[in-house]
């Protein structure tokens, strides 16, 4: 389907609660576990999604309605949640993602944007053109990819643990085992 | 690591919060679309999770430690799901799942299962021998299983709207379309 402004936003306003529900308290072996060397734990993921809200999102939102195609955005740091989550704990980051995803959304609403803002252009420095559009799109899409990557890590976990059936669960068949997705 | 009957029960008891998190009252365009012929939507999902708390894991553990290997489990259903969502909202489904996933887990506790009954078999259809651990350890990851599931169905509603970002986000790239993973 074509992006939805509004769907986005319903979106992307989900997503703290729904890791808080999932991950808050939860024993360590589910949270601070991850899939091998290179890889990241639920809670290292936690703190990439506030660093996104920080660094990247927004930022480069306002960057295509002020300079358009004439800037190129920053590249991402996929190493910059480490100091996201140093001295912090599981509830602290839950709680830092609920501020600053709030914060963002109540920024966006504000721009009030309209269909053909939406369709303005800034530069990725891989991509080269990519539509305002299209960045709001990957917002949300992103939560889904990390929502989809702590539930294949927790799953990891139990790999051995569910014995015969370990070949019939679609989570321990996924592959894409990457720090980043 | 080893499966831990505390930790599969700390997990369980988290997904119907998670889901409902997420899901309740979003538009139907996240959750009553799939990923194409003969594959569910997110509602479609939670009601197969319905189905599972109903005629799955706690039958399953009873026979187990009634009846260890003289009897065979019945199989799943797998289109079972069907009349638990017939003239259903998403809402009243997000309700029958909390309530009948936290029915079946005041029972297992209630069971007070040591570790000598972990280990005790059944007969799946499929796989033979089966141990009471490697069921309740499965239990845990079958839900890992659908909110991978889920947040594959609804990024890929987004497949297109995300431009050249397709490529890089990993939840578009996770290959296993089918209805029940």
């Amino acid at each position: 389907m074509a992006h939805n402004l509004e769907q986005t936003i319903f979106l992307l306003s989900r997503t703290p609660a729904a890791l808080d529900a999932l991950l808050r308290n939860l024993p360590d072996a589910w949270t601070q576990r991850n899939e091998g060397e290179n890889t990241w734990n639920a809670f290292e993921v936690v703190g990439h999604l506030i660093h996104g809200e920080r660094t990247d999102w927004m930022s480069r939102a306002r960057m295509i309605l002020e300079f358009g195609e004439t800037r190129t955005f920053e590249p991402f740091d996929r190493g910059g949640h480490e100091r996201e989550i140093r001295e912090k704990s599981l509830s602290q980051l839950l709680d830092e993602f609920a501020r600053v995803r709030s914060e963002n959304l109540g920024q966006l609403r504000a721009m009030n944007l309209q269909p053909a803002q939406l369709e303005l252009r800034g530069q990725h420095p891989a991509f080269r053109a990519v539509t305002l559009s299209e960045l709001l799109a990957t917002w949300a899409v992103h939560d889904l990819t990390h929502l989809h990557q702590i539930s294949r890590i927790m799953a990891h976990q139990y790999r051995e643990a569910t014995g015969p059936w370990s070949k019939y669960l679609g989570v321990l068949q996924c592959a894409s085992h990457s720090a980043s997705a």
